[in-house]
């Protein structure tokens, strides 16, 4: 490999929708992460991971027909002609681990994780087809507490992240609720899955656009036609009245006995927020609220960012739903043939932590960059790799030049690693015992004016000599000072 | 989905050569990645990650024939019909991001990333098909002043991670010194690669068995036939007395430029360690340390661990080599067509955990179980979730109890969660405004024999009553104590 470049060359590029991360945003991602873990940790949640690649059966993802894979996996035959596919949740393989091990769990089993999941699908603008999800889920129980419970943790996580209350809201409904609604309704089996997808829209696409979903389709701006849920007049009419209600009530399901059940799982769980103190500016019933996914089985929620703003450009920026969830009682069942109750939230990591940039709350730790020891004589490196090395071991990052540049190419070097400052160490200064500290941050602009040694002996800006025996106190005092002035001029905004 | 799960249940279970990771080595593994962090970014190192899945051929995992994936690699066909490939190790995704950013990059190039990694190959005892490896990086620079860095990060991380000094050696050879001798002894290209596979084995098989593999092959015990080099004996008797020499030296090399380039740089890393205070005890020449792969162009090192122990069960423990690494010039020129110097460090994330834990120094953070609030009266949830609500809004890690068994399962639960305290407020306390704790840690042996209500309540076994408002403060005291006792235990052996 690689013995012959010049033949059949690869091209150097990422597979489309992929992405490389780079230090500001694995950083920024880094504190986030352990601020939700710490979140999910003070309700009792524990860490648990599981693998990449799964049993494409155990994740549910074959076909009907049985013998290929859904197109939107990832998926690989392996040498025993199994079909793997790579995770594109963290729900799936949770239910394969809990099935798994259900005997042993000690139940409610109160599990967090945070992982890439990989969807197969056409990627677009901010869509990528690697994402991170964070997740956390209770198996075991069918209390609506253990619902309520992931809502309020939800409001926890973003206010510690920084989104202050108001800006934010969890909002929460019950399938069974909306189900029961459907029953007295008497709207057919097969139309209730599009009833879903037309009613939690009422807010996009305004009461006609619903109405239009629910009845004979809808055609959009585009001229794309999305067929209707073939609904009566009345039966549009009340779903309205249904999908546009603030609070929920009785006489939406009365005589259905999933709806009741619904009804009282809501009006328990609106109880417990009340008495946890989550009032409703933070957590509040949404009839919209009914979750697009076929396996929720009781209660929905969704956590939206409720604040607009400008970005640079001008542009409205609205980040809308950034996490959701709900009860999934059955995807265990497909596992064990007996119903396991199961409820679990999970986070959009990455439009998150786009909204946290965009608020200023993404924990920016600063630059990583090194104080960077100059290269002055090639003969005397070990001497700088000495210098280096009594930094390092006083805690400092540092790193002697290792490239081959002169002067110029040096301090441009520091320049664009961003490094607080550089040392250096010439004939001159050796004679007389003492090193320079550069302080780049005020003389960058200088730097890149001085071509040569010589021109550099004569301005020698923002820089002080040092005996070389200080060196390691002249560092940090300086980066102390920097960081001081940085603070002061308001460079950090960590959450 | 799940709606039928009678018909067809798939059954619940891992692929072969995966695993779940449960709290206690996730926290650990976590620890650890963060020292290793901390030690990297001393040394001027910033993180970089790349995606999971890369195109094939930008992997160089396209078999000869340019048509098929390596068998090694998960690789996938995506709807543009070209080929991706679930990245194998870090440093093949690193070559692609310098060559595709090459120009943008300040050079040299100094990254870290750690990572899971897939290999497609049968699974055996402890060698899983997802393995997670932890690598530094330095691009662009063909300075022995790089590789001798990393082996030096490589000691201090070890050393961070508290394996002791004398525990841990990190070796370093070069292969351009090895391809010298090879040159002076006039060894033919074709036989190059399986010297290198042999040279490297005097410690484990004996001179005898090198000598073998370095002539006509060697029988293994189990009756095994490995072609050999093919060598005449006065080659195999040199390439012995080269392999096991303690130290470098011009006579083995004489006459050849690659050679004469390699001893150089093995005296300048010599003395760049000597300068940095890295004496023989923590970085040595070997003469054994070639790498067997194919990549490497000049420098190779690797980390030992080189103290022996004994398990449990009495048998002998050796941990071997934890990491490696060496000088790669080729693998950016792949894509480019010119070369492009680097080196680097890989470290075996799983092999030096489990070596952590078998010294005790793996960090344990303790248990993650949260203080249990009991649901001693079912119409009385919104008054339990009140006060778990009230814990952990000091910062209690605290949960109610959400499944429906009655005490003594809800006794059994905290116990099996390891909860340190449970909270009981039944009709007794509250009318007397107080609530119970119980320290399970002290109680948990007769917690298992308390079967009523009413033998509790005569038994009352390490638990105390405190006023309803002291609630918070009275845990707070509680779990420092437990805390305490603890720690006077030996219970935390955190490196």
């Amino acid at each position: 490999m690689g013995k012959s470049p010049k033949q059949g060359r690869p091209k150097a590029r990422l597979p489309n929708g992929f992405r490389d991360i780079e230090t500001e945003e694995i950083q920024g991602l880094k504190a986030m992460l352990r601020e939700l873990e710490r979140v999910y940790e003070t309700y009792g949640f524990e860490p648990l991971e599981t693998p990449f690649l799964e049993y494409t059966d155990a994740l549910g993802k074959f076909l009907p027909d049985q013998d290929r894979p859904n197109e939107g996996v990832f998926s690989i035959k392996d040498e025993d002609e199994q079909w793997l596919s790579l995770r594109y949740d963290l729900t799936a393989p949770l239910a394969r681990y809990v099935a798994e091990h259900y005997e042993a769990l000690a139940k409610p089993f109160r599990s967090y994780r945070s992982g890439w999941v990989f969807r197969n699908e056409k990627p677009g603008p901010g869509r990528f087809r690697q994402f991170m999800q964070f997740d956390a889920d209770t198996v075991g129980t069918a209390s609506p507490a253990a619902d309520a419970e992931v809502c309020m943790m939800a409001a926890d996580a973003l206010e510690a992240l920084g989104i202050e209350r108001g800006k934010y809201v969890i909002k929460f409904n019950s399938r069974k609720y909306a189900e029961g609604f459907q029953e007295r309704l008497k709207i057919p089996q097969i139309n209730r899955l599009t009833w879903y997808r037309s009613i939690d829209k009422p807010s996009r696409l305004g009461e006609k656009g619903v109405g239009e979903l629910l009845g004979p389709g809808r055609k959009d701006e585009s001229g794309d036609f999305t067929p209707g849920a073939g609904l009566s007049p009345d039966q549009i009419r009340e779903s309205l009245t249904f999908a546009t209600a603030k609070i929920f009530e009785a006489k939406f399901v009365q005589g259905s006995a999933v709806g009741e059940a619904g009804m009282a799982d809501l009006a328990e769980m609106r109880r417990l927020f009340d008495a946890a103190g989550y009032g409703e500016d933070r957590v509040r019933f949404d009839s919209e609220v009914v979750r697009g996914l076929d396996y929720y089985t009781g209660a929905v929620f969704e956590a939206e960012l409720t604040f607009e703003s400008h970005d640079e450009t001008g542009q409205l920026v609205r980040f809308g739903s950034v996490g959701g969830g709900g009860r999934y009682d059955d995807l265990v069942a497909r596992f064990r043939g007996e119903a396991v109750p199961a409820t679990g939230f999970s986070m959009g990591v990455s439009r998150l932590y786009a909204a946290l940039k965009h608020l200023g709350r993404a924990v920016n730790l600063g630059s990583l960059a090194p104080v960077v020891v100059l290269v002055m004589d090639r003969e005397r490196v070990t001497h700088y790799q000495h210098l280096t090395s009594l930094l390092r071991a006083a805690g400092i990052r540092a790193e002697m030049y290792l490239g081959s540049g002169g002067m110029k190419a040096q301090m441009k070097y520091a320049d664009r690693r961003g490094a607080p400052l550089v040392v250096i160490q010439g004939p001159d200064e050796l004679e007389r015992g003492i090193v320079q500290l550069k302080d780049l941050a005020a003389g960058a602009e200088m730097a890149r004016q001085i071509d040569s040694r010589e021109e550099w002996r004569e301005a020698q800006p923002a820089q002080v000599a040092v005996p070389e025996s200080e060196l390691v106190a002249a560092v940090k005092a300086a980066l102390e000072r920097e960081a001081v002035s940085a603070g002061a001029a308001g460079g950090y905004d960590g959450g």
